[in-house]
């Protein structure tokens, strides 16, 4: 296993400054000092943990920015509970950012499970959340199973449809395991997320046919014609590849985000207004944490050692990618595109605060 | 929206007779009268639901006959809570037929959500439990989803590995809706269930790439050499596919139904030793169900309305194509392919009952 390989068009830049630096940026937007940093935080363990996608390139300037600074996304919310039970809650996010309002509505899931076993959040009137393994993983500290999803702007057709009615809806589940790194699902469910088509575009790179209807209708492999069409394809891709289980699992992500926590769906959404559906579920309300975190460690080492297919260089289990790119980007930097370290500097000099990134 | 094509050598027999027949049948193995009867329910229910490969045909004398008389299957079990909270249980199913178990969690399950808000079973030590849509739905007539999944024999390959360490792994969430059906994903997390590659055998078809790994340890289009491999492809069956997020879920499945369980995986399971994973969320724990309901009716109304991609014939919603051949096979018979009548008659006659099943 090695860590995946980074473009050499990259600046190597350094994380905790990195972290501080759009903390700053954050607070300029108008949000408390305390909510900025942690946004920061989860834009920056995407870099991190190799998600760029999900990182502080692609949104910063564009959305985030803008977002905040014209209320769309509310600086300051005041997340409240609308329903509850010893086990579940409903949330109105007050229109906030969602690294915020659902890293509250996950605590509070992690304490109900502490209590009852399990705890869930189904939350309205929230925001673009980031990476989906952002609260997944929060759970696996405190001995819990977590789960994370969210609903999204339509960019992906159902099974047989020729218009897009869905999210990329991505779906984490995070497990304690022992000596072994958490197991770390995280998973648009789409073939690919937009976040690649994007990539793809920037690099001059084509994508492969399973991903995305162009404008024309039928499966494309130029990024440009997969983004303008905003048509992405289901797990699954075809009718033989099984696209029908990729839809059902979007809806259900629809259902989970959507209609439990009464957000909406599709046109009914206002702009950017997204639902999430978070859970933790306490592996010892069920069986001992020590023997359950010992037989993980065993069932990610029987995969690991499965004999590689042709052309195949070995098996992985969800969350190793990241971990290998978490312990080498933590120590070498994160690597960030020309463009991205100019507009940070760009930021830095408006701030009048000192731009030290580079390593 | 039409019922699935149904191949001509099939014959028509009578659902509520077929059940009354098969669970004579199950009672002559050893079980008591209800559970045998229970048994048989969900067997013909797969039949309704167009789910043959989990139906009447494929095992009842080569699979639960040989099974229950021997002991592997307990015909009577008595099912128990190890541990429990107020809100989860982690049973152990005495080795019975996992229609039996799974049934008595899942009610187990459905009751604590009632007190609760939420409830979840894990199950140990249990056997073949059939579709796993049979437990998920039975929490939609108490206003509740339904979750329902479970491991099994090594029929797949992880993602990039020639060996087959995981089971097709399958998952079922069903929603109520309100004037609509319920919505009912059940998906294998492999791209195709092994019953669809012994669907195709049996009809001297060849089956898609995008299915199974042949002998030679490369996608195979016979269905003999699929069968021989045992090498089934996740969901998303390449690289390019996504075939990491289809081997992804069916691990988390194997985490849920066989390490939260304690009863274990791949190597670790003793013959036939199944676990599942069972949980019923109350829909008004978070928002009121007729709310709930008439936005489900809105989602899958919207989904259907989507218009269709080239070469679709439109799109459907998870349940559609089960719902509709129910109707059609209630009205109309349940299609057996000649052998099972076969099977069945030979089975009459020896139990010395009536053969009345054809219409």
């Amino acid at each position: 296993m090695s860590a995946p390989s980074i473009p050499r068009s990259r600046t190597m830049v350094d994380a905790d400054r990195l972290e501080t630096l759009v903390g700053r940026i954050f607070e300029s937007f108008g949000m408390p000092a305390e909510d900025a940093r942690s946004t920061a935080r989860g834009l920056v363990a995407a870099d991190l943990r190799g998600h760029e996608s999900h990182g502080v390139s692609n949104y910063l300037d564009v959305y985030y920015q803008p977002g905040l600074e014209s209320g769309l996304i509310n600086p300051r919310p005041q997340p409240r509970i609308l329903h509850e039970t010893e086990t579940t809650a409903r949330w109105d996010g007050d229109g906030g950012i969602g690294f915020v309002v659902a890293e509250m509505a996950m605590r509070d899931a992690i304490e109900r499970a502490r209590r009852h076993g399990v705890g869930f959040a189904a939350v309205a009137n929230s925001r673009h959340y980031g990476m989906a393994q952002l609260y997944s993983r929060m759970a696996v500290d405190h001995g819990m199973i977590g789960i994370s999803m969210t609903n999204g702007g339509a960019l992906a057709v159902p099974f047989g449809g020729a218009d897009p009615r869905l999210g990329t809806n991505p779906i984490s589940v995070a497990v304690p395991c022992g000596e072994e790194p958490p197991f770390v699902l995280d998973m648009a469910t789409t073939a690919a997320a937009m976040g690649k088509v994007l990539n793809a575009h920037r690099d001059g790179a084509s994508i492969p046919t399973e991903w995305a209807l162009g404008t024309s209708g039928v499966p494309t492999s130029d990024p440009q014609d997969a983004m303008d069409a905003a048509r992405l394809l289901p797990l699954g891709s075809s009718a033989t590849g099984g696209a029908h289980k990729g839809y059902g699992l979007a809806v259900v992500v629809e259902i989970l985000s959507g209609v439990l926590s009464g957000t909406g769906f599709g046109q009914m959404l206002g702009p950017d207004n997204l639902g999430h559906f978070l859970g933790a579920i306490r592996v010892d309300a069920f069986i001992p944490l020590a023997g359950f975190t010992a037989m993980m460690d065993a069932l990610v080492r029987e995969l690991r050692a499965t004999p590689p297919a042709q052309g195949s260089s070995g098996v992985l289990v969800a969350g190793d990618p990241e971990h290998i790119a978490e312990a080498d980007r933590r120590a070498n930097g994160v690597p960030l595109h020309p463009r991205v370290v100019e507009m940070l500097r760009g930021y830095a000099e408006r701030l009048e605060v000192p731009f030290d990134l580079v390593r």
